[in-house]
């Protein structure tokens, strides 16, 4: 029996307490979501990566303790119509309210709308290959050769507690209580066969990927920085560039990863303090940008192109080691990747008084080594590395979309 | 010099790239707050107590590290500045912008509305009495009677890393990124007076101040073990509650609290997994409330006054330690206190594979005693006992509201 959030709320009021409905159809009217309040959920391609990007985020990932392969399918496909119902702004399904047994759903987002949620689950290298080398789940021969987990890199120093796991879930939505609601649900579902590992909030989205054609309604979102990110992101509409840059084609060697893609997540913390002390013209400077306007300093409107050639009396505009030189497709071979990543906040960092907060940074490419490539040089030469380090990462093999009702998260990869 | 967050944009711009105002007006339409977004700043409360719950929150506590009263003087007169303009979703006020110097304003929240921001502002008892014993500031004999450290109490087990400050600020907001901002700006200005103690984002609000009348647009939020929290909370209209369970009155001992209010914090971490695995009928027992229309035990929509006297075959229809009945002002002589508690999380525990999440409890009352007296009874006898503990608290002695321009906070205090 499946119930929407709201008839979920009628159904059980229906069951205990036959007035209930009444003060309910009073009070929750945002109940009644737009239809654009719902993100399909099937289609070649999860839902969550060309996405236009949500206000929100709640990421987690897992250890599978099971030690069954069984398990871990019945696991996905339990997932995959739980995300769809959620989705759509539905209660996880489940019997019809029982007292005698516990709810189905957590109810949290009871009476709250779809507001946009989408969940995107990945794989890491350690679902196909255990830490001892073993074939834990019979997946060993189906891992992607360019699938190993990322080498050590420059910029960084790892937690190991923020770091991997063998399943990853992010849910996006414009409600941080729908996101939050998504993975909870999925993380008591998997009681049993798996444990959460790590998991992080993202309060505010710091990357588009409208671009400057179809226009985000707020503009491009600006990170802890202060500066607008993202700028040149892949559209999330651009299907050339996505065919090009993000989606996994069957011809990189194991078909069940094709329509598919693969996820970076790197934690990046910011040392808000030195840099909020920082003059205004070296933050451009490091940068490549204006900070108001997001210009590059060689131009006038934020998505001017950057004229990486232009000299000024002190030579390069933009300078040799901006992070926008840097990082552009224009000097490293067209590279490119998609990102949606958030702003995040651990709170105070105790044994110095200072924010613990940063870019939690997420990236769809069809190749590890796009975002290997880039980290090399950036966190060798980019004049950013003063104020940032990577302190946690993940990568994950993003299997394709589900077709329909009977499908599930990763079918290929177990069939 | 100060700048609208919209106009700080176009000055910048004007400065240092003429043509970027036109993308700018073209992308950033949110950003043309509408009046409704803006709540009032001066007030002889301050905003953020009767204020209706904005949907985030970012709180915040400070240690003074300086030995000076001129520079906490000198702190909550900025503060103040900042805040009021921060309110009006304007820039933190400075300079005109240079790029020879630091920016005025961290910027992410550059392009963003109001959002209903307020900034509320609390001292704590360590303010007063050094833990030496010392009159740091000379405050010692303005500390009202009633204002001690809370007691030890039943159903906790305090973190001090997550305990106590000398100052707390508490900002919402319905947009998270701009409560992060004023937080995150207030600590900037404070640098070498104060320095972050501890800080909670609260994801999603708990508790409704509007009641059953004017309804929240939104209805009574749920909090993170599925049920409306807050039904019976005082509403912010009702002058006559706020003023005999809320606004300390001048009678109280000390004049400069007066129309101030003192705010209790406590982190209630929730045992969410023990609790999704109860049966829905416990569940209900627990609160005495049903879980989806939110009714007492003994009506049957959720504003049915609870009948504690009624009784069915098995007795009282509303157990004996449920929540609400523990809870409620007929069984507490009239005792009722203001509620605006958020939901919290911070990712997984990791010695256990569970969800750091629950309830951050914020709750404003005339007299720190209506709190004891409550988590006396409810830390003894609540069924809820079971799913919950405290694991932060703080106290703080909330001055009144700001008069005017020339007025800042705690003015009566150090005068």
């Amino acid at each position: 029996m499946e119930l929407s959030r709201r008839r979920l709320l009628q159904g059980i009021a229906g069951a205990g307490a036959a007035g209930a409905g009444l003060a309910l159809a009073g009070c929750a009217p945002s109940a009644a979501a737009a239809p654009t309040d719902v993100v399909d959920f099937h289609g070649p391609h999860q839902a969550g990566i060309a996405t236009a990007v949500q206000d929100r985020l709640a990421f987690m990932t897992f250890d599978v303790t099971s030690t069954s392969r069984a398990d871990v399918v019945e696991l996905l496909k339990s997932w995959t119509t739980a995300a769809e119902a959620m989705t759509r702004g539905a209660a996880v399904p489940g019997a019809p309210p029982d007292d005698q047994v516990p709810p189905a759903d957590t109810g949290e987002a009871a009476g709250l709308p779809a507001a946009r949620l989408t969940v995107t689950v990945g794989f890491g290298p350690s679902l196909f290959t255990g830490p001892d080398g073993s074939d834990r789940f019979g997946l060993a021969a189906r891992r992607p050769a360019a699938f190993v987990p990322l080498p050590a890199l420059p910029g960084e120093l790892l937690d190991p507690a923020r770091s991997g796991g063998d399943i990853a879930v992010q849910a996006c939505s414009d409600d941080p209580q729908v996101a939050f609601h998504a993975v909870r649900n999925l993380a008591r579902i998997g009681r049993g066969t798996v444990v959460a590992r790590w998991a992080e909030l993202g309060f505010g989205k710091t990357s588009s990927t409208q671009g400057s054609a179809d226009g985000d309604p707020g503009g491009t979102p600006r990170n802890l920085m202060g500066f607008k990110d993202g700028t040149r992101n892949i559209v999330g509409t651009d299907d050339a560039a996505l065919d090009q840059h993000v989606w996994v084609a069957d011809a990189d060697g194991q078909g069940w990863l094709g329509g598919g893609s693969y996820l970076v997540a790197r934690r990046i913390r910011m040392f808000v303090e030195p840099w909020d002390r920082d003059r205004l013209g070296d933050q451009e400077a490091v940068f490549g940008r204006f900070k108001d306007s997001g210009a590059p300093l060689t131009g006038k409107a934020e998505f001017d192109a950057p004229d990486y050639a232009a000299t000024g009396a002190d030579g390069p505009v933009i300078p040799a080691n901006a992070h926008i030189r840097l990082a552009s497709p224009e000097n490293n071979g067209g590279l490119r990747i998609l990102r949606r990543g958030y702003s995040y906040t651990d709170g105070i960092d105790a044994t110095t008084g200072t924010l613990d907060a940063g870019l939690f940074f997420l990236a769809y490419m069809r190749d590890p080594n796009q975002f290997v490539t880039l980290q090399r040089k950036l966190g060798t030469s980019d004049a950013l590395n003063e104020y940032i380090r990577h302190v946690g990462s993940g990568l994950f093999a993003v299997p394709p979309g589900t077709s329909g009702p009977d499908d599930w998260w990763g079918r290929a990869l177990f069939s």
